[in-house]
């Protein structure tokens, strides 16, 4: 273990946590780090045992006793500071006492991620890093094999997300469909059987949907839904019975639905 | 329609919608207002047509444009300003536009709530506003009769449910479980099954639990579930099968599992 005090909120080394509601984690960007926040013991226990390569962490005392297990053959700065110094460097207070850094892996391909899968979330245009962090949750309690991203969906790795996926982020694999929606065909070579979901009532019913082999269950934002050209290169178009006049569920929670037929017998 | 036009953002007929941040909603003080408040076009819609009697409406000429159809019979006044006076009154900006104000309704009778319901869902601890309003959004979506609370839930008509709800806390219908859990008698009364969520493994399935004509569902907070007091109160107790070393699933989104089992046919 590798613990540094630091008791000046002005120390370089802890740059990487600097203003945290303000920095730019693009990593799209020419000077976004991009660089990957855990917040809490719990989930930066789960960045510890990923495959994303820590940099630092920084945290009060008590938090560095709730991980010293964790951290016993790491090499990784442990920066040990007070509250009030944190609270100055992040930009706000903190409750979960505790922040690890870490740089984003190499991506992972698509068919590496697919090879072996038998139920994946393809996602389109999700935007929201809080839906992505939950879908990501679901996912891992449901037992998802991966999350593929088609066009136009946010970054999964932006701080809001890992914290609500409860870190599931860093352990469930992702990848980019390329050439969206033409890629999807690498996804069906693989064996899987693409299923859209619309509120079409026509549409048959995801129960009746998801029995296949190997399913890719995809999903477009709440409100617009997928759009038709993705649509159109899919299988099967499902639905979950909703009660008329309501609005449709939240997406990771529609999600959750479709998920929940692969285990739901088990 | 009754449109007033308010330039002063001091004038007193807008104190129901002042510093709605730091304001004091709760009806269980002896100062608390308790008064329900709908943010934006459609949830002030849900609160029109609702059992909920409404004071006021405070927003832009653009919203009111929106409502019109809606206000066309009512006399509720509408105070009509702009977005700096609506900010300046609320303390924050309101993208929304739109508040509505409204008096709680005398509180629902548990046998009136029950009779001609065939699934209910009946909280214990659920203590988290956003978990209340995603529950009853889940609720609605997916056809649940009612919402029951047992002990030590959070006030499901808190701005930020009624928000995240949809405005579906509005429409359905809710109820005390009075003598918590002792009470869970009345609902049984009715002919109900009590299945109680549990992450036990030696728990049936959700999907054999959730067949019965009537079904009540106990779910307890994310973290500590229901308590063993309540536990045994009910008839059978449930799982959802999860994969093994992630997290329960969100409340809200575990309710859905459930409530799901009862329209995946239809």
């Amino acid at each position: 273990m590798h613990v540094i005090d630091i008791d000046d909120p002005l120390d370089p080394r802890l740059d990487d946590f600097r203003d945290l509601n303000s920095s730019d984690r693009r990593p799209d960007l020419p000077e976004g780090k991009g660089l990957v926040i855990a917040e809490g013991v719990l989930v930066a226990q789960r960045l510890l045992s990923s495959r994303f390569p820590m940099i630092s962490l920084l945290g009060v005392d008590r938090r560095l006793d709730a991980l010293r297990e964790d951290l016993a053959d790491s090499d990784v700065p442990f920066y040990r500071t007070s509250a009030e110094v944190m609270a100055e460097v992040v930009g706000f207070h903190l409750n979960r006492g505790v922040l690890a850094a870490a740089n984003r892996p190499p991506a992972l391909d698509l068919d590496d991620v697919l090879a072996g899968a038998s139920t994946v979330a393809i996602l389109e245009g999700v935007n929201d890093h809080e839906n992505l962090g939950s879908m990501f949750r679901n996912a891992a309690g449901l037992g998802v094999d991966a999350v593929l991203f088609g066009a136009a969906c946010a970054d999964p790795l932006y701080r809001r997300s890992v914290r609500v996926s409860m870190g599931h982020v860093l352990r469930v694999p992702f990848a980019k469909v390329p050439e969206w929606p033409r890629g999807l065909d690498r996804v069906r070579r693989h064996g899987f059987q693409l299923i859209s979901l619309t509120p079409n009532p026509e549409a048959v019913s995801l129960a009746t949907a998801m029995t296949g082999e190997k399913v890719a269950l995809l999903l477009g934002a709440e409100g617009p839904g997928l759009t038709e050209h993705a649509m159109r290169a899919t299988d099967i178009r499902a639905r979950i019975p909703m009660a008329p006049g309501t609005d449709s569920l939240n997406v990771a929670t529609a999600a959750a639905m479709g998920f929940y037929e692969r285990v739901r017998l088990t």
